[in-house]
């Protein structure tokens, strides 16, 4: 039976007509005005009333409120608007499920990590900006301070599919791995400390990779205490959001130098205005939230979410399943 | 019996003291003027006619003229002014042996090779420098442009241990590996052209990983009959030397699109001077021949200097040895 799939998202032309080809058995329902990108947050829709499937950013009250759509499939691995107790009872009451899109994203965000952790180990800010000739004092100092890794230690706080991949890649350069975990499976293939560990695993790491999801449990879940407890000079990275930070403790830790550097991915909000202190901290260094971008990755987007669509029309498992 | 050893490099004081200490039971002669810097040209320097050990970066026709030096250690991995056909013939001649210290400086020079593949991959130059907003055509482009390096094909051109280093780093990536080797042994892992397949290869190449030394059969190697060969767009990386490329060619092609981003550790010479063209070329990317830097250097290169002293004074193979 064809379904009512509205499509509550930007898409770039080829990513559409990939939609409209793998949906031609439904109805595709197009919003009169779609959100401005896979991140940003659509209108209440009117079609959702009707709608069996939504696939993007929707609403969440009016998602909730819809008495017909079973399935959402979010554009994004981050599903914050969606995380709260209301709309989890909620959906669970109405038996909505929700799915995300975070094996779109994962590798590339596993990469995007990886750079900032050799982009520190090989000072390339540093590098790129200087000129300084061999044998400079400048020159000596660029060379002291650069590293190949080895023997580090690496806290990757926040255990999913990116931080499995990111292990994955680090493996070759023989750093010493440790997970943060709420609730250890064992099947993590590194040490994994719990909350009562974190003190001293923070105490430990050359490299804390914040990977957290926003939650009610994670908002601000790094601040002056949890700087405090890292290494002295231990380098901060942030690829998941901006919100679990408290960015104030985080420019007083990169300003006394608690925190040796900062490779942030994503701040709160983003873009940070532009007289934010962070802009001015040293040794902070900040992509635009694009640790998830790739070449295609709006007909991947697409894609993923026919992928699912033909499991559920199947009644088989969803892909990346959140509730 | 003692042997009389010749210093000649500049020493921070921890690298000298460990060196002190390690040569005790020999006469350590350390010149008047030492070079500037491990890759400096020492002057020539009149104890070189009668130490019978040399480490560091001594002159080479002053070398070769001594009588006395059996074994010269050179302090950097690069031997370029000991590598001609005179140096060679003199030194086999008068039974000189010669080492060098790329085992000090490989893994330092492989990771900095990987942090270049991935601020490419990742656009970290304009990622930094954007404060572009979630949704704009600015952000949309950028992560457009951005990979993960899957799929892509990296050419290593020039087979030594850092080539060999950086595919065991890039082994996780799911990439395709070919290498550039004058002659192939069968133990690269990875598919191998000659001379004859260069131009082919050039063509499929995503990433082009320039490590050739410098010596008569490499200078100007890259020049612009080879980019003329490259897959138009994509990336060369200089981790070599910097007189292997013809460097006027290779703003041309930036500046055509034919290369579509260079990242350079080395030049020719270096630093460039400031009103070089290579630094306005678009998408040109300079560290200051600091690849293989890394903390405590100094003293990893005294250890494996004392290292080979021990095999040397057994009469056991040396590491490292070229000649």
């Amino acid at each position: 039976m064809p379904l009512r799939i509205l499509a509550d998202l930007a898409l770039p032309a080829d990513a559409l007509e990939a939609l409209r080809a793998g949906t031609r058995d439904h109805t595709l329902l197009l919003p009169a005005r779609p959100a401005a990108s896979v991140l940003a947050k659509g209108e209440p829709d009117p079609q959702l009333t009707t709608a069996d499937v939504v696939f993007g950013q929707p609403d969440a009250p009016a998602l909730l409120a819809s008495a017909s759509v079973r399935w959402a499939h979010i554009s994004s691995a981050g599903i914050t608007r969606y995380d709260t107790v209301t709309f989890r009872d909620g959906a669970r009451a109405r038996g909505l499920m929700l799915s995300n899109s975070s094996s779109v994203y994962d590798e590339a965000c596993a990469v995007h990590g990886l750079s900032f952790l050799l982009a520190h180990a090989r000072q390339l800010p540093r590098g790129l900006a200087t000129r300084t000739p061999n044998g400079s004092t400048e020159w000596n100092s660029l060379r002291a301070a650069s590293g190949t890794l080895r023997g580090e230690t690496v806290l990757l706080v926040g255990f999913g599919a990116i931080a499995r991949r990111l292990a994955e890649l680090l493996r070759p350069f023989g750093v010493n791995l440790i997970a943060f975990r709420r609730q250890p499976r064992g099947d993590e293939g590194m040490p994994v400390v719990t909350e009562g560990g974190l003190a001293e695993a923070l105490s430990q790491a050359d490299h804390v990779v914040n990977i957290l999801p926003e939650s009610d449990s994670t908002r601000r879940f790094f601040g002056q205490d949890r700087f405090g407890q890292f290494r002295r000079g231990a380098t901060f990275h942030n690829l998941g959001r901006g919100a679990t930070v408290d960015q104030s403790s985080l420019v007083a830790a990169l300003h006394s130098g608690q925190v040796g550097e900062a490779w942030l991915d994503v701040t709160d909000p983003e873009p940070l205005p532009e007289d934010h202190p962070l802009w001015r901290a040293p040794n902070c260094f900040i992509t635009p939230h694009v640790a998830g971008g790739h070449a295609g990755e709006a007909v991947h987007l697409v894609r993923h979410f026919l992928a699912n669509l033909d499991r559920f029309v199947r009644g088989e498992p969803l892909l990346d399943r959140v509730f």
